[in-house]
């Protein structure tokens, strides 16, 4: 039978729809559900364990996205499922109505993946089912149900023969009733540790009973506060009278001399892809940063001891940074002029789930100015110019368990990427016997924050994934060391020059961060008119500590790529994961550092910069009950890129007037 | 005759008004004007010579100042002239009508105070008076009435033989014509050395003449810009639809739970005085930082050159960073929600000059959170809560020459002060006759940053004095390092833990910044409920670069102390200005270093920090013709300075909507 018209039209609709989704977008609920339907339709759907951990696109390769919009790729899925103590990786296609499994492989061992939310939940929830835990809570002579419990990774120790490949996680219980603050008040020293997979408890230990922390003073909400209040301000927002200055096409976000693709994972959190900038002198754009994203975050506790040694998380591999969103709050998280984007992940049971104000995107401005210059060295004449600085931010934040962290991309007119990250939330603390510091004997593993409650030692180191692709997909990796030389003759004596060494393999491209030497990812096919090679540097804006654990220890060899800051590796679609794509109870065997220690070679290549922003975190009693904001971050920032200041043939805009404005 | 009531009358409503003046307040026009007339009625005045290169605040003892408002110091102007090559040092009596010199002490040899304004200009135009000069330009084939000069500190080289203790200044100069680019075409190769106290060319150099760099390019006014543009945006601003949040009384700031006082010094710059913030729980003001300020902006290049190995500037102490002042354009140096203040400086002739908006202050909304978070763990429920971030900032901008200087204080509701620097405006260019990389061989000095132009390496050092007494005077210095310790026995390996280090002494005092410690001034004899010493500590921002020249080279004698960043010595009236209280042609004998190799006490005692921000700057293209914004700072954060976070009991604003605004 020939086409109707009809058909055709029909037809012709669904490829202009299918060109108009861009081959990075994440999967829409509706894919997600076409994704699950595919597998629940697979013989793995025999399983009555069938569970869905990751469900995310399957990244298209490079050639095929940067073909894109004369050819589009396949849309397809990437799943991690788990079923009879098995985990499988499926890739699924989704296109052409009728979707098939390409390939389903099978992983045994310790390839655990993420936690899903609803597992978390069921463990949490075991210990009110178990006796001895009532008698605990009873001993103590606390109400059952003022307790609640939650998940802890559990890690891996080389007790492979003690929990023999099982999945496990560790479950811990607070005192929740008579605050909002979840985690102030810990049921110390009692731990259950429950096989994922079979859903029970297969260890429970109650080792200390410390006193619990008092409820008074825990309380963040607004509505808990009693007199005398803290300080207050005077409201201040920000008003664009012209609108917003940027343009949300689908994912492709395009702003002043900037686009990207703004994307989601349930892993990474956001994704931003493709960022070019526009050469106002070519007229045309070119790649900066092909594809960016947290890849990890390792937060090691300092206590030793029974309830805290293995408190050393994988937040991204662990417990899925992204699908640890928090809802961003408009006018409090996000200001006035900020877009909300939501975004769709998948739950433990494939069912879409969409997180309502998961991005959001505005136009930042400080009060700061992004450069000026007074010359008073015309005689009779001052000649004064300032350019405000007005940047792109694109917000996310995750909230895992008690930590919140704020990611911010920052997109400046100069070229500049800032990655900002940021702390708040709340600490995880260890119920003491100590109420006064005076108290404290020996090493207790923590600040005393408040009475009976210790803000125990601990470190972030969020591990960002950069496949830089500077002005074209090969780039080399050049450090440009300031050394001190002596002087021949002359009145002056010393002074220092600058050694560049470019690295040939990945040994050269591991870096430690130290303010003599500069950083460069620069583009040796490229070059400015007067012959510097295009680049971007990297420059440290606060958050350069590293991690501090021996070699041999076990959270430390899965985290080993932590010892500094920057790697440098070859292009690999299957490196993501800092620590791994199975990273909860890793052994450390497939992770950065042990890609690297092929040391391949990454000069003129299509290479991926990989820098961790680490903080050591002392406590301290403003951190309680919930800690201000500590930031950290590193800028990409464009040297040599440009023939000279891409800023200075900006116009100002027109002459700044006061505004008059009222509450409608 | 006994005083008739108008008299009484007369005389309470001048003690009222001398009460209004708060003793750290800067000197009014009035006052400057009284002094100078004070010193012309003296017999100094017959000196031919006489010009006045400091005249401001005589400060008052910390006593007195505390004291205040229960006694009111004397009203006292420390004045520096110079008359008949000799650096005379005035303290002067301003109090009741007649003002008297209360002291005159007199220094010879290499005691040379800052380049007053007058005599810099008068220095910049002499070479238009010296015949070989005409022929230097001539021979270039440059018009003369094309070229402008101006002046550079010409530093202490060991060369006391050859100019035998005179006061001499290098003058170079630049073809101003065809742009606003000052420094962007130097004349290479011709050096005059000026004597300032004669007045008069002592030397004169016309050594190489690599090319004049064009013209084109360099020019950074708006009206100057050609097609193609850069990148726009849409305009933002900043609406506080109450009003201001703080006042303005006198020069007492009161911002939210800060309160300060806000001076000027016409070597410092801006000056932040009794910096308290208000204990809610309290209810009282808890001093924090009693005086802070730029006390030395240190900037060596790295050129051994004939033109170019004395630039190793002192802008504090060479040219008063105070007097460097660059009025704040409203607008674009400060949003439109700022208020601008006006300071009163002496020229070189002794005559007050108003510096219009030299100081701006407002409240800063980036759209940031001050802290925050989302509780997951209740069942069926999501709490979140979050604040934003609003700060104030005093804003001041110093011009030096070249490069533009932007120093925020800003004071955060949770008790941070954040001490930014930022740098933007033209790099120091060197004529070459390189016109492209490929050329460039042997040590250059520099980056190719345009044709026939090298942007030359240097450094900048910005070192405030803090005269931190965190909740009263005698405060000690707390070094808190993070120790890896080897586990014993358990499935853990590795932990670290904190050990701490009270500074006795200055040695132990100097440190220089790592990631792995923490660095604290605390009040030893005041603590926390729970016992933990109340305390400020000091986080780096970015820009931690020390010193990398020879021990032994001038200039680094001459800024020993910008080998450590942190420096901590007991406070002494006399010690304010890192490099000496006259740093031009100074010998390293009167500085930060100096003072504390007497290595003494500083434990539990008035101490001051000493803290240097470091910039080593490699010029890139993009630097050409203004740079962009490059900062660098630090963070004082309370640290068991309150008992909690003390933002948790402040009420949020309520609930924002959208503003709508019109321009009339």
């Amino acid at each position: 039978m020939a086409p109707t018209p009809l058909l055709l039209l029909l037809l012709l609709a669904l490829t202009l729809v299918s060109a108009a989704v861009h081959p990075l977008d994440p999967l829409t609920a509706a894919e997600i559900t076409s994704a699950i339907n595919v597998i629940r339709a697979s013989p793995l759907n025999s399983s009555a364990s069938l569970a869905f951990h990751y469900v995310g696109l399957d990244e298209p390769p490079k050639p095929a996205v940067l073909a894109w919009p004369r050819s589009a790729p396949p849309r397809r899925a990437f799943v991690i499922a788990r079923a009879g103590r098995a985990t499988h990786e499926l890739r699924v296609d989704l296109g052409n109505g009728a979707g098939r499994v390409l390939s389903d492989t099978v992983r045994h061992g310790s390839s655990f993946p993420t936690f899903t939310p609803d597992e978390q939940d069921a463990a949490s929830v075991l210990p009110f089912q178990y006796p001895p835990f009532a008698a605990s809570v009873a001993r103590r002579g606390i109400p059952l149900s003022d307790v609640l419990c939650t998940t802890f990774s559990a890690g891996w120790f080389g007790r492979a023969e003690r929990w023999a490949g099982r999945r496990v996680i560790v479950v811990q219980c607070f005192v929740a009733a008579g605050t909002a603050n979840f985690y102030a008040r810990p049921v110390e020293g009692v731990t259950a540790v429950v096989d994922l997979d079979a859903m029970e408890i297969v260890e429970y230990e109650d080792r200390v009973d410390p006193p619990v922390p008092k409820a008074e003073g825990t309380d963040y909400r607004a509505a808990a506060q009693r007199p005398p209040f803290g300080p207050e301000n005077k409201p201040v927002t920000v008003v664009q009278s012209e609108g917003r200055g940027f343009e949300v096409d689908g994912h492709m976000i395009r702003w002043a001399n900037w686009e990207f693709h703004l994307s989601f994972d349930p892993r990474a959190g956001s994704v931003i892809s493709l960022a070019s900038i526009k050469d106002s002198e070519e007229g045309t754009f070119r790649l900066v940063l092909y594809r960016g994203h947290v890849s990890e975050l390792f937060v090691p506790y300092m206590d030793p001891s029974a309830e805290w040694y293995f408190k050393t998380f994988f937040d991204a591999g662990e417990f899925g940074f992204g699908l640890s969103t928090a809802p961003l709050e408009p006018f409090t998280d996000c200001p006035a002029n900020a877009e909300f984007l939501d975004v769709d992940v998948s739950s433990g049971d494939g069912s879409p789930v969409r997180i309502p104000n998961a991005i959001c995107l505005f136009e930042r401005y400080a009060g700061d100015v992004a450069w000026r210059h007074t010359e008073f060295g015309f005689p009779g004449e001052m000649i004064t110019e300032v350019r405000p600085e007005v940047s792109l931010v694109v917000r996310w934040a995750a909230v895992v368990g008690n930590y919140d962290y704020v990611i911010d991309w920052e997109f400046k007119t100069s070229g500049s990427i800032k990655i900002g990250v940021a702390l708040s939330g709340i600490l995880e603390v260890k119920g003491t016997y100590y109420a006064h510091a005076d108290e404290l004997s020996g090493d207790a593993h923590g600040s005393l924050v408040a009475r009976n409650t210790l803000g125990v030692y601990h470190d972030h180191f969020f591990t960002f994934r950069l496949d830089l692709d500077v002005d074209g997909a090969n780039n080399s990796f050049v450090k440009s060391r300031m050394k001190p030389v002596r002087a021949a003759g002359g009145p002056r004596r010393s002074y220092w020059t600058v050694e560049k060494e470019t690295a040939r393999t990945e040994s050269v491209g591991q870096v430690e961060l130290g303010s003599t030497t500069e950083l460069m990812v620069v583009n040796p096919n490229k070059k400015t008119r007067i012959g510097n090679e295009v680049g971007y540097r990297i420059i440290s804006l606060g958050g350069a500590a590293t991690s501090l654990l021996d070699d041999d220890d076990y959270p430390q060899r899965r985290a080993r790529y932590t010892k500094k800051q920057v790697w440098v590796t070859p292009y690999d679609e299957a490196e993501k994961w800092a620590a791994g794509l199975y990273a909860d109870e890793s052994r450390g065997d497939d992770n950065l550092a042990a890609w690297s220690q092929r040391n391949r070679e990454i000069e003129n290549r299509d290479i991926v910069l990989w820098y961790t922003v680490g903080i050591h975190h002392l406590p301290c009693q403003e951190d309680f009950p919930v800690m201000p904001l500590l930031t950290g971050g590193f800028e990409l920032r464009p040297t040599n890129f440009f023939e000279s200041n891409p800023l200075i043939r900006r116009r100002p805009n027109k002459p700044a007037t006061r505004l008059h404005c009222s509450l409608h």
